[in-house]
């Protein structure tokens, strides 16, 4: 036998960036390290010298300076406490948040970083919850409507203001110098891996699920482009590349200038770049269709793999080749779950909860989870909508907003919280079965991200309501190891790796031991429960009564 | 011009009993005491010695001897405060909670006070909030509607569980015994008048809006109550009384024992029996059609006076003589109010709100009208339904439970604390409009209670969604200045009182100077979001989705 060999994966967060250096033949983590941002997600004013340049409502900004801080942070950091020889790091992967984008010049560097621009918000990279591009994607959708665009439906019928044409368009709209300026438009995902291979090459991941491409279509017509605005019409040929690559490819290998920022060693073969929800798939051990990969934190993400083209209504898109090579990624999404019990705990829960919780001495979502885990179900007497964030999946309409039924005087906060997990049950069952009744079978949920190893009250509800088993990705760095797991798949098993991501997922990816089953009473009361779910959902959220839309409108019209 | 007269009148209320003291000529309040029931509301356990008797969910008693403990101890200490002659004291009148009844001997020995049946719970008085009698309530209501029966439609079509027969029939149900030992069964309102006078005389107000008498028509008809049970066919013969007294008559004078008791002369003029919320109207300032009086505290008590009489789909009931003599007086309800807001304050608000109050020195209350002052109708974004305590007018259905819309993650407690003061205001507006549109009109709304004087912004809310004019009565004792301008009635003016309640009130009752007008533009504003609470109303309780009754139903079942 020979070395051990090792990969790398690298996760840029909202926050911060994690390097994760795992052992190539088991997977098993030697070493981890973080670097947080120094700017942080910019939200207010830019951080430069003189006169502050203050930002809009909804813009959200970083410094790509940040990302090349944690490779020179953080992949030193953890050759150092593993003691590995960089020799034996045989590959490298990158994912990151999407879409998040920014505007180079041909060679790369990003406009802000050039005195010139450095002092105008557009030149900087805007992050996945930049959210003031909304005009540009109602334009989007609606010319899209109008010309009578085929890839409207693979989006389920509507696209997002976070994606990769509204906010170009949004730099076109509103400061066109920056637009003009730019030669290259591109994700942060595939810049860092630019900077690491110094090729510039797309990924199919964010090219599909971000910017309207599919395999065998390629970008929307440069008549459609021209039809949202004349100087528009070429943005693919001038400033993109209808050159994308399938998850799973070789990038290249680490340049000599990347070498001496990371430590690494020149020629490292570095991965196509990825994005933090789809890179966990694998790394939650699904290679292969019929598997549903939740990542579920602040939000959630769906993703499931299929062997044929579905439409299926009200999901987030599907990209052949954008989860794994030669198979197709269907993903959906609930825009509002961790978050909506973070708003709960923060901004609904009365003193003597806290106080007991810290009495308890466990944090208040402990306290809350222990409580409400007494109750049957059916017994808080609540339903609730889970749209506080709005509707990702399947209505697709942001503005829904939360609905809480059942209350009484004998209400109280652990009855609240529990209906609130509840609610987002039966969001993910009615993602489920859009998905299952449409020709993408869901069987099981593999779940990562940070909710389900701290709520077992949850898996086991969302079992209940699913009527599917949950299991739990071993690690607690999914995106991290699937992207090292690319990493080893970018060497390729001459060099110690491996050559398709499906060995790669044997060997290296695992789940937790324990299994959350379908309790059959509960799933019978959730049947029920569900179906006056699905009423509410349907009646508020399918037009027969649209006074959420007409709350928000008032709403603004106040303010 | 002879000596000063004054009149005392006493509330009996669900805590304590109150005495006031008032000049008759003005209707100036002297003095003011208060008696704290020594066994409270008992809802666990009997105050009996030996073994414990526990009570069941739902049930509320109260001992009789606290009401007598009333009179010995209020009554002397306001003579004592105020230094008045009890030679001056022209008259006296009480009023009470109801439906608040109790079975007695012949003499008015109530069946607890003898010890062959102190331990047995059915022996003692039922509070009005004794809700244990449902399935009581609902075969009242069932064998009403299959015998055709007319009164129920006095009612709304529907009758309480907190009502007379209902309360009757929960003794002969459970216990016959109590049943047949009971030579009479009464209010505890003339119970305690009763006691002062020595003679048994009952109120049309209670007859009429708890005990389904009504002027015309005397009681329902001894076949309906065989129907109802065999061995309640003469219930009202053996047990009651077909001679019923218009508010506003003499009940008698009082006896040497009660002059012994409460330190007045034998012979003072005592008035017919009255309720807290009727005894308001005058004391309100109002005599005559058009103007509604309002009693807002833990819930709200609407009564109107009217010169026809006509169905209101709804209402709580109507009945001649019942609030004024020769007028009709109509009675509506919203069973949460103040008692919504409390429940939020204390179960849904977050410590930095608590801090901030403390830090303010004003309670949560103050703080969080303060907060929710400062935003324009319709910017919460927020509409909920007033129904966390089910809704007694105009849907009549205990199974209706409270409702939240239009959530986000950026909702804050003065937002839902805003939205819930505009529920039970639209809720006050569907009681007005049913009334309005059925030929009782409303044109001012007088309000009285605790909540009016606390919440200013609650007041102009009210005003602009109803669209009425909202005027609050002068006495913070409203109900205890009623019965002591029923006492001055009661004396006439031949001793120095009134002859008719049109007299006492111009002379004893007033408003305080503050008048809350609409705000024409908030009026629209609140016109468009009413249009949106009686969709919402409409669907949830009128039938179109009975969730909130499966919800309840689940809730029971789990338990």
């Amino acid at each position: 036998m020979g070395r051990r060999k090792y990969a790398i994966g690298v996760d840029f967060g909202t926050e911060s960036g994690r390097a994760l250096l795992v052992e190539v033949a088991t997977g098993k983590p030697l070493a981890g390290a973080v670097y947080q941002y120094s700017h942080g997600v910019i939200d207010e004013a830019l951080p430069v010298d003189g006169k502050p340049v203050r930002l809009g409502p909804d813009w959200a900004l970083q410094d790509p300076q940040d990302y090349l801080r944690v490779f020179k942070r953080a992949i030193p950091a953890v050759l150092k406490q593993s003691g590995v020889d960089p020799a034996d790091i045989i590959g490298l992967g990158v994912d990151f948040t999407a879409c998040t984008m920014l505007p180079t010049l041909a060679d790369g560097t990003p406009l802000c970083d050039l005195p010139e621009y450095r002092r105008h918000p557009h030149a900087w990279v805007k992050l996945w919850k930049h959210h003031a591009a909304q005009p540009e994607a109602d334009k989007i959708n609606a010319t899209a409507r109008q010309l009578g665009e085929d890839w409207l439906e693979r989006y389920g019928g509507k696209i997002s203001s976070e994606w990769f044409f509204a906010k170009t368009l949004q730099i076109l709209d509103e400061a066109p110098q920056i637009y003009h300026a730019a030669d290259r438009l591109l994700e942060a995902t595939d810049w860092v891996v630019w900077q690491l291979t110094g090729e510039e090459k797309r990924n199919a991941c964010t090219a599909g699920y971000k910017a309207l491409w599919s395999k065998r279509e390629g970008y929307p017509a440069d008549a459609y482009f021209a039809a949202l605005d004349p100087r528009l019409e070429h943005v693919v040929d001038e400033k993109m590349s209808r050159a994308v690559y399938a998850i799973g490819e070789r990038a290249g290998g680490l340049t000599a200038q990347a070498a001496r920022l990371t430590g690494l060693r020149p020629g490292t073969a570095v991965a196509i770049a990825n994005v933090d929800a789809h890179v966990s798939v694998p790394a939650a051990t699904v290679t292969e269709p019929g598997r549903m990969v939740a990542v579920m934190g602040t939000s959630t993400c769906h993703m499931v793999l299929g062997a044929q083209e579905k439409l299926v209504p009200g999901i987030c898109g599907y990209v052949e080749d954008g989860i794994l090579p030669g198979l197709i990624g269907y993903e959906a999404g609930q825009s509002g779950v961790g978050d909506i019990f973070a708003w709960f705990v923060e901004h609904a829960v009365p003193p003597e909860y806290h106080q007991a919780a810290r009495a308890a001495k466990r944090d208040l979502h402990q306290h809350l989870e222990a409580e409400a885990a007494r109750l049957e179900p059916g017994e808080s007497g609540l339903l609730a909508l889970d749209w506080w964030n709005g509707n990702r999946s399947v209505l697709v309409d942001v503005d829904l907003s939360g609905l809480l039924l059942g209350a009484t005087l004998a209400t109280r906060a652990p009855e609240i919280y529990r209906a609130l997990i509840e609610a987002t049950a039966y969001g993910t069952r009615a993602i489920v079965e859009a998905l299952d009744t449409n020709g993408v079978p869901v069987n099981e949920i593999v779940t990562c991200g940070g909710l389900p190893e701290k709520n077992a009250l949850l898996m086991q509800i969302y079992a209940d309501v699913t009527g599917r088993e949950l299991k739990i990705a071993a690690s607690n760095q999914t995106p991290a190891l699937g992207s090292a797991m690319f990493g080893a798949l970018a060497a390729g098993s001459a060099a110690g790796g491996y050559d398709t991501i499906y060995a790669a997922a044997q060997k290296m990816a695992r789940l937790k031991p324990k299994t959350y089953r379908p309790n059959p009473a509960a799933q019978q009361v959730y049947n029920e429960l569900y179906a006056d779910y699905l009423t509410l959902h349907d009646y508020f959220g399918r037009g027969a009564n649209d006074v959420m839309k007409r709350l928000k409108r008032r709403r603004a019209a106040a303010r």
